[in-house]
């Protein structure tokens, strides 16, 4: 990996596990074992520096799920692919987590690409959601974006319940109480979920 | 209010704004309006005075809840009015905001609070649902702990998609979403909700 390329990877890390404001310049020199000018060669700054950090990890974020909507299968098997598909609870979700860092959320330019991805995240799942209205899969009088934004919603706060308890178990049980709830199916067992 | 009481207040304040990782204790001494003697009389440091405010915040957190709870009303209206009641949305959820915090999770004296009082929540919503299945109001599949765990994850995801949108609304169409799966009226326009 070239030095630009390992000074983004570095700021990523350190901001998915420290937050921005717990990230300082000398940390990520550190990380990506590259020196200070080297650094201010390649970026203006630290917040120059994260913000290609954090527009590479929204990227990521989007064209993952979007692998995931546009598979084959049902909309409702989309749907708990993407809910249900492996993750890191514990550590969380690094385009999410960056809402709790008030020096992001102040800052216009950072704050867009967190803004943008969910707006996109929320979108497409509308969107499926309204296909399995139409198809007959799901109820017809479900709200397709009030929907979506509960189930983009359940995804983010399960990070949370999940690193509260120090146990990646209670995302996956989040996830099978909402797929419960979309599907009727609220009986279903959630097997091979408890070990995510 | 007496100097141990703004110490903790100021704590509070400074914790939800900008976390545990962002409050030094000289900037708590600043908003208390204290001097760095009157704070190391009163607690051993920054941990000791965050634990304080911590258990706080979650002790605030259990007894309003526990108000709607316990209130008049069919398990469906409490359980509404619980995820509808009037709430700073992009300020975020005091306890939930402190699982982003590297330094509070590390700790397993800081953890505890957080993790007891999403157990907590989750167990309670968990028993009234429990119970609204039984007295018929609720689908008889539904599984009362996965939903308790995807209700209170819509409402700590709701805070991070709203700060990510810088508008209050996206919580409130979370908890419609979430309202309109868990009583089959997902059709129910959030009315009212949208000022939140």
């Amino acid at each position: 990996m070239d030095t630009r390329e390992r000074l983004i990877s570095s700021t990523r890390e350190l901001l998915w596990e420290r937050g921005y404001t717990g990230t300082s310049p000398k940390a990520i020199q550190e990380r990506a074992d590259v020196g200070q000018g080297s650094m201010y060669h390649h970026f203006r700054g630290k917040s120059d520096l994260a913000l290609a950090a954090i527009s590479r990890s929204a990227r990521e974020m989007r064209d993952s799920a979007d692998a995931v909507f546009t598979d084959t299968g049902t909309v409702v098997d989309r749907i708990t692919a993407y809910l249900r598909r492996d993750r890191d609870a514990l550590k969380g979700c690094p385009v999410g987590r960056l809402t709790q860092d008030p020096d992001v959320m102040a800052d216009p330019e950072l704050r867009r690409p967190v803004e943008e991805t969910f707006a996109w995240l929320t979108d497409r799942l509308a969107g499926l959601l309204a296909d399995g209205r139409t198809n007959g899969e799901l109820d017809p009088r479900l709200d397709p974006e009030a929907t979506a934004t509960a189930l983009v919603a359940v995804l983010q706060g399960g990070y949370v319940l999940a690193r509260a308890a120090g146990s990646a178990d209670v995302h996956a049980r989040a996830v099978h109480g909402a797929l419960g709830l979309l599907t009727g199916d609220a009986r279903r067992s959630p097997s091979g979920q408890e070990n995510r």
